[in-house]
This record gives C-alpha cells, structure tokens and sequence, in this order.
C-alpha cells in the first residue's frame, strides 16, 4: 500500500483498478525522401483523419460537456487548418527533402517553445493545444493507435502523466469512475472537466504514472486530495464508508433542491450561479440555484475568428433568460483584455496586463463592439428578468459614461420598434478597491453590487493570484478584504440597494457564515457548490453571525479570522 | 514667431540662441578586409578612447549631478567592456573579413532590436546606453566629431532630438541657458537631469529641430512647457517679465528656508526631502528640507554586478545621517523586483511584475540580502536620527517577520560589541490597499507611517501608471484615495503615532491643502518641491482646510475634489 498527495480536482471517492492511459510510441527517424509530393500527400491524410476524429470529439464534448468545453476543439481544429502552421510543414518536406514526420514535429516543436517562452497565459494554452493536435498527427503519420478512452469499458481509475482535453471529452462516466495525474492543478482543464462530468479526480501527484501499475487496485480521494495504491482489506472498507457519507451527503444536500435558503433564524439570503454559457443553464436547475449571480458573456467572444454578431448574442442571452424564467440573471458586459486576449482584437502587449486596459475601460474605447453587445441584451431582456452589471468600474464617471450608452441604445431600440423592458437594473461589479472605498458615493447611483472577490482581493493585496510566488497573499479572509466587503454592503444598504457576490468567496465554506453576518444578499457561486451551501446556512444563526461583526472586523490577520470562524462555527 | 509645446520637465524660462547639438554623420561603407587583426586593432582603438571620454565624463557627471546620476556612466563602461557584446564584433570581423564599423552597426542593432523588444523597462533601458555607447565608438572609428556639449561657450539653448546622459552630464549651467528636445519625457533621464542641474527645459516638442535654425532666437518656458521661436520683441518682454517674477518668487521661497513650515493659524508640519544617495543631502539642505522622508536605498544595489556589501552601504548611510545631524531620516529598506530588477539577483519572469515579487517579498525570503543592509542601517544608526520602514506591507504578519529579523541583527551586533541606537522608530510603507484600510490594526505595532501614494493610487485604481492606455486612472485626487490617506492619518493618530507621505502627492499643490487639513505630519517631496510647498503652507489656515473634510470625503469623483480646492484655494 502506497499513499500519494495531490490536489483534489473534483469531490468524490472512486476505488477500482487502474487503467493506464498508454502515451503512445511517437519516435521515428528522420529521413531524406526523395518524393516530397509523397510526404505532403501522407501529411494531407494525416491531417484530414485528425480533423474527422476531433470533430466527433467535440461533438461528444458538446452533449456531455457543452458548448463552453467544447470550444477547446474549435481551437485544435483551427490549428488543423491554420497556413501559418501548416504551409510551413509543406516548404520544410519541399526545401529539406525530409520526411512527413520530421516537419511536423520540428515546425510544431518551434511553436511551442515560441508559444511557451511568451509572458503570457493565452499564448501558453496555445502551446498546449499545438502539442495535443500534434500528437494526434503524428499518430495517424505513424500508423500507431492514439490512446482512445471511450472504448474503456470496465470500471477502472484512469492515470496518466496529464489528461488532454481531448481525452477527457472522451471519458465515459459509467466506466471511468476517477483519474488520477502526475501534473495539473484545480483550475487545469482536465480539472475543470473532471467537475462538470462530476467524475472524483485528484492531480498534482507528481508520481502516480511509475507507482502505478495496470490493474493495480487504486482509491482516488478527490474531497482530500490522496491517492491509495493497493490499499488493504480495512483502507478500502474505510474509504467505502467515506464514499458512502458523501453520497448521503449528496442526499442531504438535494432534499434542499427545491427550497429557499433560510438560515436557523429564518432570514433568507438568494444562492445563484456563475456560468458562462446557455448550456450552463441545466447544470445550476439541477443543483437548486434561484438564478444566474455571473453571466460571463466572454465566451461567445472566444475561440472565434471575428466578434459574435448581435444575433448571436441575441440568441444565447435569450436562452439563458428563458430558460431561468422569473428568476434573475445578472449579466456582467465583456470582460476581455488583462489575461482574457481575444486574437481578432490585437490588443497592444502589456507589462501588467492585470492593471492594464480591459474590460470597461476598453468597452468604453471600443464602444461599437460594446453597443453590439448591450442591443442584443436590451433586445433579449423581454424573455426574463434581466439585470446588467458593468466590470472593473473604478471611476464614477466611468459607470455614468456606460450607464449613458445603455440608455441611448435603449432609445434607439425603442425608436426602431423593439421591444425592451424597463424593469432592468443596471449595477457593477465591485472589484476595484476604490470602488469598494466610496461605496457609499456609488450606491446613490447604481442599482446593485456584485463583489467579485477573486480581482478586489489581488488588487487589495496588491498580488497577482497566478503568480505562485506571491500567492499566499491571496487571503480572502484578510481583514481589509472583510471591511471592504462590509463597507459595500452597508452602502448598498444605506440606498436601499442590494449586494451579491460572485466570486470564489462566496462558495467557500469560512466566508459564508461571515458573508452571512455581514448581511450580504446574494450569493453566486459554480453551480456544484450550491447545495452544500444551503445545507451550511440552515444550519447557521444570521443573527449570530452578525454579532461577530466588530470582532471580525477589527482582526489583524487572515489567520485569526479563520481560527475564530472555524471554532464559532465547528469546522 | 511660432510656438510649439511640450512637456514642461524643468522649471524656469532660458531666452537665448538656438545652440543645434548636431548629429554627426555616422555612415560607412561595408567593405571586405585583407587584415581583420588591423580591424580589430581600430576596433580596440575605438574602445580605448570611448572608454577614457566616458570615465572623464562620470567623474564630471559626479561632481556636477552626484552619484545617482553619474552611474548611468558605469554602466555605458560595462558595455564596452563585456565579453558579451565585444567577442562578437572580433568574430565578426574575422570570421566575415568584413571592417569593424560594420561588425559593430550590425552587432548593436541586434542587441538593441533584441532587448528593445523585451517587454521590460529595464531592458529597454540597456537597449538605450548601448545605442548612445555605440555612437560614440563609431564617430572615433570614422574619425568624425562626436558631439561635445562641453565646448560650448556663449549663452544658448541646447536644441535636439534627445540628449543622451552624457551629453546631459556635459552641459555647462554658465553658458546652457535651457534645452528643448524632440522626445522625452517628465521622468525621461535628460528630464530628471535638468531638474538637478535646474536648467529650465521643454521635452517632446515633436519638431523642435526642424523647426529651429541655428542662432534663431528661442524662448524656453520650462513652467508652461512651451518653446517659441523668433519671437517678437513685445513676447521678448513679456518673458523676461514672467522670468523677473519666476526669480521673484524663487527668492520669496528662498526666504523660508531656514524657517519652520508653519500654517497661518500657528500649525507646524514636517516638510522632508526623498533621496537616493548621499551626494542627494546637499540639494535637501540647500531647499530647507528639515530631514528626509524618503532614503530610497535601491541605487547602491543599481549599475552594479554583484550585492553592496555591508561595509559599502555602512558608508553610505553613515554620510547622509551625519550630514542630517538631528534631523529625521526614513530609510526605506530594499524596494527591488517588479520594475526595477537587478541583474545578478536573476528573479524569474512575471506576468504582471508590479503584483509581484518585490520589495519585502523578496527580502523575507532572501533574508540573506535583508540581514546585511539590516546590519548596515543599525551601525550606521549612532551617527544621526535613523528611522527605518519596509516597503510594500500587505500583512500585519509580514511587519512582524521583517522586525523580528531587525531585532535578531540587532541582538547580534550589540552581543558583537557593536553600538546601535535604542532610539529607532520602525515603520511601513503604505502602499497597498489592505495596510491603508487596516491601518488602525497597524497603528498598535508600528512607530509610524509612510504613505506611499505612487503605488497606493496604481494598486488602488488597478492602473499601471506605466501604461500610458489606462494612465488617465492615476488620480491622487480621487475620492477613494482621500479616504485612505484619512483612514491612515486617524488610525496612526488614534495610537499616538505619526503619519507621513512620500509619493509625488505629497508635493502637489492641490493635494497639500487637503493633506494639511486631514493632519498629515509629514511631506516628503523632491528637495525643490520644499520651499513651494513651504510658501504654500505659510498662506494656509489647517483649521479652515480640515473643516473641508468631511464634504471632500463625500465627493464623488476626482474632478469635483481638484475644482473645489481651486476655487477655495484661489489656484
């Protein structure tokens, strides 16, 4: 028996036998040809099977995981098609005389390390799509067998050094029951997926692939983050019975499904969700949530080779709102720019792109791709209960400027014949530091706050959260961050306004009791953590919480915060 | 007559004839070679020459302009003597039989197109004194003039593109009456230079040398930022006019300098100077500073290849307290990291350098580097009036880690046999959000605060102040900024502690009512900054300005503050 720590990716307990995912032989020689025509003819074949599997792929992808995910192979199949990346193969076969498989690798091995050696997080996922479609190519050059997980079919754990989006699109829940790799972290792809397909997966292990034999019997603890390899008679029954406190969890937590969130003294607080596309929708039904808290619209924008039209827009923003009905849907305007980089866009490079020009502050310079987007939500707002929020507001002017432009669209609209509603309300996400200092001036004006946490804490800290090197700056219990967070609500308050949140924050299992207390109104979270978040507020006192308000607020560090709530609240 | 207008970067008005610091042609011919040894040899010669011009140079630059700015001279030296950049021009020229001018030109454009394309100031920057070296090397190879500011003697003003650092260091204040220049910047080397050398200059007039003719008349109002050529006689007078009064008002300053900063109703603030090398004292006494607020110790770490050691930084601190006998001075310990890196430390690449690993980040995990300039400050401490804060605190745990290092160092030396002073106030930068709005834990464990407004706004705003799309964010007055620096000043006066400011705001006559009136004990500015802002203060009620608190507090934007100082303050 063998025990290994990862990071836990995605809750659950799975014990079966491993199944390693077989990294296929990829080596060749590199010859001179002396039919270079010959070459592009088998590269032209490769390419075209590689195309054909990747489209069903993400077709697969699409109905188990949605359009979001499935958006990765549009990017693979983009590479697949792109002159930049395949005409240089062609000139390497034709100048060089060399063969198929040495162009393409030498021509995608010089993208990678381009793409890798680059500051910046788009430009390094670029280089993980590269790799994953050349492998496939190489495969196919090769005539060896590409490791294909949806014909698995027993129960097993999956290990593998690194699971591609590829693969993961392709794993059958009812056959692969967790996985388990040496690389990747919580916000990795292969994790996020793991979430959404709701598959226990725990990453990071740095080892699993050489501990790990075929058939090895394998526990994969994703609420803890540890793997089990061979574990006796007495570990696995103990994890059997973890396994099975989780599922009557689960069972607790979906008798709430269906009914509001109430605290012991019954005050009610709204649990909604962040999503970022119409798919999204199913998930947070399924999971009790009163609404949407965060509509990313950055994702219509994505893995395009143009802006989305105002139809398209139209179109999804009005499935979101039809789908939720009465319930509300808060839709924050584009947030691009900082990490998000659009390439049709060709933003200029920055030294701190998280201080740079994003968001609003580029809606309002490039005010035609924001009045594209605001018409077709002004459009859609008939088809439910639509309220808009504008990010990265740090400037009252800025929040007027843009308010200005939503009603002279709405004019516009109304002129042209179509219909709007006039129950909209406009808030801003409050991530901005200055924007939570004058609260008070903001909330005279806006009708809502949202507190995005995961910004207002790295700009308080002043730490840039990828940066593993100034990470353990990022304290979300840090006591400036709670008496920002409480100046926003009371000034929503004092106005007789609301405050939600829709960061990271508002999920986590510390902060609610304290979110509680402070008397935040609105909690929006992924659509998972819903449930559990309901069960921990009925069982809490708002009143309680509120009585630890000054206590709370008058703390030096982070640390202390956390102590006190885990001891008040029995964590 | 016409006008042109610029970046004001030196106060002041120059008449006087245009003086065109020509550029000398520096086109060649690239010629094969029978004997590259003799290439080399002129090479060699080249270089010889170059580097004894240069050495002359910064040993004028050191007694015209201090240390500080003569070492931008050390570091031109170092390109002429690094393996790195010569062995490749000597190759060249042998392995190409190509002469050495043009092993030379195609050597330095690639390193100049090289780390001009990098995406870091300090790069960009070593791209610069390779262009300026280059040139003088070439004019010796070529046997051409190479500018020589040096000679000039009758009164002008300097014209050109843009001034090098050592043509700046070359200027004689007798004869050089003011420049002007193409490009440039306020903070721009050739800028700050005119500032020390109090020469009045125009930056970025775009077209000032196609416009001028040499020995045209040229009227250079460094207060405005305008230049007028050939102007008429009635403008003539109308400038000596504003010079008489600028000379005026240069004496009504010079009248405070050894008075104490008082307010009309009898209220005393500390008006200090930031500096950032012992040579910096004599322009503090010399503007009535009453001690300095700032000692930015970075320089000794800068233009070198390998760590101060503690004897060098002894040395250095030792002077600047013994020239401020009782007068106050905050030493800031090591602020590197983000944009100012050095060389030798060898700090990884980061996506956003300012939300980085910098300051006392970098200094509580290379306590090493920390320990030695700790051991430095505490002996240098019995010759003067030492206060010591660390930069960029985000945490009240971070304080503590960084003054319990302090007070093992000064354990140690005392146990050594070494004298340290028992009188040393220890206190922070506050330059990050969370510390200004936990201010009040802070005030319990600190001696006092420094508020450090250039970082406090960018982080505060989410604006790189760098990045010129997003620099219209960078508001001293913003409402949120004006509560923090309040929440500051209360806090530290809550605990009977003091207060102080050192970024660019606290010598901005705007700012500095509402500083004075929100209680701020400190202002640290530039050394010519003090006797304005003393003047300023003299004719300020603090009673009058603190009863605007509360409605400047209220406001809700930048604007409104800056428009209601001017009009209560006549500005």
């Amino acid at each position: 028996m063998s025990n290994l720590s990862g990071i836990a990716a995605s809750n659950g307990i799975a014990i079966a036998k491993v199944y390693k995912l077989a990294v296929p032989d990829l080596t060749f020689e590199k010859t001179k040809v002396d039919n270079p025509e010959q070459e592009i003819a088998r590269l032209q074949d490769a390419l075209e099977i590689s195309k054909k599997e990747l489209e069903k792929i993400k077709e697969n992808a699409k109905k188990t995981l949605g359009d979001e995910h499935a958006e990765i192979f549009s990017a693979h199949l983009l590479v697949l098609s792109d002159p930049e990346m395949i005409n240089p193969i062609q000139d390497k076969i034709k100048s060089e005389n060399t063969n198929a498989e040495a162009a393409l690798k030498e021509t995608a091995d010089m993208f990678i390390s381009m793409f890798e050696g680059m500051d910046n997080e788009y430009m390094r996922e670029r280089a993980a799509d590269i790799k994953d479609v050349t492998k496939r190519v190489m495969a196919h050059l090769l005539k060896v067998n590409f490791p294909d997980p949806a014909l698995i079919d027993e129960e097993v754990v999956v290990v593998a050094e690194d699971l591609t989006p590829s693969d993961t699109a392709q794993l059958n829940k009812q056959f692969v029951k967790g996985f388990t790799t040496n690389i990747g972290g919580r916000t990795s792809h292969s994790a996020i997926m793991a979430r959404s397909l709701e598959i226990p997966a725990v990453v990071g292990t740095k080892t699993i692939t050489s501990e790990a034999k075929e058939n090895d019997m394998v526990i994969v603890d994703g609420i803890d983050g540890e793997v089990i390899l061979n574990p006796s008679d007495a570990v696995i029954a103990q994890y059997e019975k973890k396994q099975a406190d989780f599922e009557e969890q689960k069972k607790e937590w979906a008798k709430l499904k269906n009914e509001p969130t109430k605290s012991t003294d019954g005050q009610f607080v709204e649990l909604v969700a962040n999503i970022g596309t119409p798919e999204d929708v199913k998930g947070v039904i399924d999971n009790g949530g009163e609404g949407v808290g965060l509509y990313r619209t950055e994702f219509l924008y994505m893995g395009k080779s143009e802006l989305p039209t105002e139809e398209e827009q139209f179109e999804a923003y009005k499935s979101v709102l039809e789908q939720l009905g009465d319930h509300p849907v808060v839709v924050r305007t584009l947030d691009i720019g900082g990490d998000k980089e659009l390439s049709y866009l060709k933003l200029p490079e920055e030294m701190n792109p998280f201080l740079g020009f994003r968001a609003i502050r580029l809606c309002l310079e490039r005010d035609d791709i924001f009045r594209t987007q605001l018409r077709a939500l002004l459009r859609a707002s008939v088809y439910g209960n639509l309220k808009i929020m504008f990010p990265m507001i740090a400037t009252l002017d800025e929040f007027r400027q843009a308010k200005a432009i939503l009603l002279e669209e709405k004019d516009k609209l109304v002129s042209e014949g179509s219909k709007v509603s006039d129950d909209i309300e406009i808030g801003i996400m409050v991530e901005i530091p200055s924007t939570a200092v004058i609260a008070r001036q903001f909330a005279k004006e806006v009708d809502f706050f949202s507190i995005g946490t995961n910004d207002l804490i790295q700009y308080t800290m002043a730490a840039d959260r990828m940066n593993e090197r100034v990470s353990y700056l990022y304290q979300p219990y840090h006591p400036a961050i709670l008496n920002l967070v409480n100046n926003v609500i009371e000034a929503a308050h004092a106005e007789g306004k609301w405050a939600g949140m829709c960061g990271e924050m508002a999920g986590d299992s510390i902060a609610i009791p304290i979110l509680l207390g402070l008397g935040l109104d609105e909690f929006s979270m992924s659509a998972t953590s819903i449930l559990p978040a309901r069960t921990q507020i009925s069982k809490l006192s708002k009143a309680e919480m509120a009585s630890f308000k000054d206590q709370l607020l008058s703390m030096s560090t982070a640390d202390e915060v956390e102590a006190f709530v885990r001891e008040k609240t029995n964590q």
